[in-house]
């Protein structure tokens, strides 16, 4: 096992952390849905490239970060630690209040953490192109981008509610040479039997997962990339907290309790893994509270057990908090927050007590966005209003000087329309 | 005069740069529109506050960045300087290209620079109002964050072009608690004027700022902030030039050639008069280019001479590049650079060959932003790709390891249907 790496601050971090080391006991496996037993690397290899089906079951603590990915990521990373002074003052709080913002990606969100990495095996191991489904569409331009700096095609289908309502995501994958479709498309069997059971339906991202994995299993050159909910996906996001620990213990402070925002997990996870595996390893005690839509409740209305992760039930059984693959979550503006179910290994942490989950109304997230926004200049997501919603109730509740962790997943400057809805 | 700052690369600057301290000869003072004799610092008070008049015709050199202005910068700076090796590589040139990158900042421009230091000295000394015009928006979403964090408020004109074709700005500005209307409007009497001489008028800077001056003059709590032109704001954004040449030091880099987009002058200038005051105090030889839109081309197809700022004739004169006063650019995407005309420091500069200018096409702009987006990841500001072009232009033909500084004024995510007509 590689020894702890040496994080510095102002640079990006050499290595990745990996929850599952450190984990009290494994996360459930993931299933073949034909066979309902676990899967191993050959059925995942018409999908993924070897070294992110390594990735996904390693129990590896640090995994390094390969140069030429370490290289785009400083683009934007370190990616920015800020203490909410502001903020805090207008909220008269006696809590200090330090956010991670990953907006300053070039596509805007967390993302891009993953869509590199993503880009960068399946180069490597000679994919010419990546399939994908969006929401929002923060992945799906994050993939576009990431496939543009590394030399693939990318071929995108996003939630028809999405395509429809936020034309600006497309057109940012399209400026990085991405093609993108709305689902249910009429390109691939899976959209065409959606299309047929229901000519209106606004789409799922459990029903573009379907198309476009579809689309990859049938192009030799082709592979898929899920933009959350893998084990490797939630690896890739923990760049956020290492770099969040790292600041954090450069200014003498630690975090009493870390708010983020779910809808697949990864963002969730990527910050706050790396505290859960402080927990876990050095017995100290921050809190993690995951912020999910009351629309959409998977952690804290679902239930745990195995279900497909989409409509049409190609992929893998996952054992995770869920409504129920065929759960249409109404059209929240939080897009990519619009998922049945929730990240296998996010589900194992709140099954183990390892962190719990709150439910957040749109209605008061978008207040706290604005609230956020006119204290601190910053835009957060719909997503991530979540998060700040939960953080702030905190806050104006606290009594002590305790340290609030807020993760903000990205910036909102492409969902001002839903914001308008609220002011 | 005070000595010259200790500028640490990974800090905010502690001051600004003012390039009056180095000019051979002193720029042509700003005339009253009535007497045509130069300005006293009575004639701007019913504008702007006292802080900033003293800016406005200071020799000092180096003047202090406040605390609590630096305090907000740090939100988003210093801003990130970044060698463009992929960019390099997809071009094939010898040079090395770096880029300055002012679209990390709240309202994803370099705006916020000066919106947040006048937003300071105003409220410092009792204004509870500013008034503004717009163009694209870019700063009439950073007055507004500016004043939300400081405590003001905020009515901004926008020009109708861009009010109609750009909803997002003014829901950005609404969020922030600012108020936005169009320009002309029937708010003020010059905007009556406007729309009653031509009602399918699109509007343009000039008239947008008749109405905002017209409306803080006549309100006593309020004064007016100018996003361009003038010397405080082109002081206010020296930061970016400073940062970069700390930045560039740092790496023992210098600057060979300096491109940067050119409308009002603000974003050229902040981040180029602290390369040409090098040259002056000692004796280095930086080129800076200022890229400019053919369709408005004050520095290469306007004269230099004494013109009203506005279209009602209500500002002071100032000797500048111009087009003349009641020319109307066509609506071209990159709302920030249609201005009749230009910075009279930066036209002072461009006078005494300090500078030089280019004209570039809209349709040549937009192509080396995309080039620039698949290669570097960063979608460039319509504005910003003026400078892509010219950088773009010059590192294609260059035959040694020159260094080119590109300054980035802003990114493109609100301006994506405008790369949409050009894919």
């Amino acid at each position: 096992m590689s020894a702890e790496p040496v994080v510095v601050p102002s640079q990006v971090p050499t290595h990745w952390y990996n929850l599952a080391a450190d984990l009290p006991e494994p996360t459930p496996p993931a299933l073949h849905p034909g066979t309902r037993e676990p899967l191993g690397p050959q059925d995942l290899a018409p999908l993924f490239p070897m070294a992110l089906i390594q990735q996904e079951v390693s129990t590896e603590r640090w995994i390094e970060i390969p140069e030429p990915v370490r290289d785009i990521y400083r683009l934007w990373r370190p990616s920015p630690l800020i203490r909410a002074h502001r903020l805090e003052k207008a909220l008269a709080t006696p809590a200090k209040i330090f956010y991670k913002y990953e907006g300053v990606s070039p596509a805007g969100s967390h993302k891009p953490n993953t869509a590199v990495a993503q880009a960068y095996y399946n180069a490597a191991e000679g994919t010419t192109k990546l399939t994908t489904e969006t929401g929002a569409g923060q992945w799906g331009a994050s993939l576009s981008m990431a496939c543009a700096l590394l030399g693939l095609e990318c071929e995108v289908w996003q939630v028809r509610a999405s395509y429809d309502s936020k034309p600006y995501r497309r057109m940012q994958m399209e400026v990085y040479g991405g093609v993108c479709h709305p689902s249910p498309s009429d390109l691939t069997e899976a959209g065409r039997a959606m299309l047929a059971a229901d000519p209106d339906t606004t789409g799922s991202l459990g029903m573009a997962i379907s198309e476009a994995v579809e689309a990859a299993v049938g192009d030799p050159n082709a592979h898929y990339a899920l933009g959350s909910v893998l084990n490797h996906v939630l690896l890739h996001q923990s760049v956020i907290g290492v770099e969040a620990l790292a600041q954090l213990d450069e200014i003498g402070e630690g975090a009493d309790v870390v708010y983020g925002c779910a809808g697949g997990g990864s963002n969730l996870a990527g910050l706050s893994f790396p505290f859960l595996g402080r927990n876990l390893r050095d017995g100290t005690s921050t809190q993690v509270v995951a912020c999910e839509p009351s629309a959409c409740p998977s952690l804290t209305q679902g239930e745990y057990r195995y279900d497909f992760g989409d409509v049409a039930g190609l992929t893998p059984l996952l054992k995770m908090y869920t409504l129920g693959n065929d759960f249409v979550p109404p059209p929240i503006h939080a897009g990519g927050l619009r998922y049945h179910g929730m990240a296998p290994m996010v589900s194992h942490a709140v099954n183990l007590g390892l962190m719990t989950a709150i439910a957040v109304d749109q209605a008061d997230a978008f207040k706290a966005g604005v609230e956020f926004a006119r204290a601190e200049g910053l835009i957060p997501a719909p997503e991530s209003t979540h998060a700040v919603a939960g953080a702030l109730a905190r806050a104006r509740a606290a009594t002590t000087d305790e340290t609030i962790l807020l993760g903000l997943s990205g910036n909102g400057v492409l969902d001002l329309p839903a914001y308008a809805d609220f002011l």
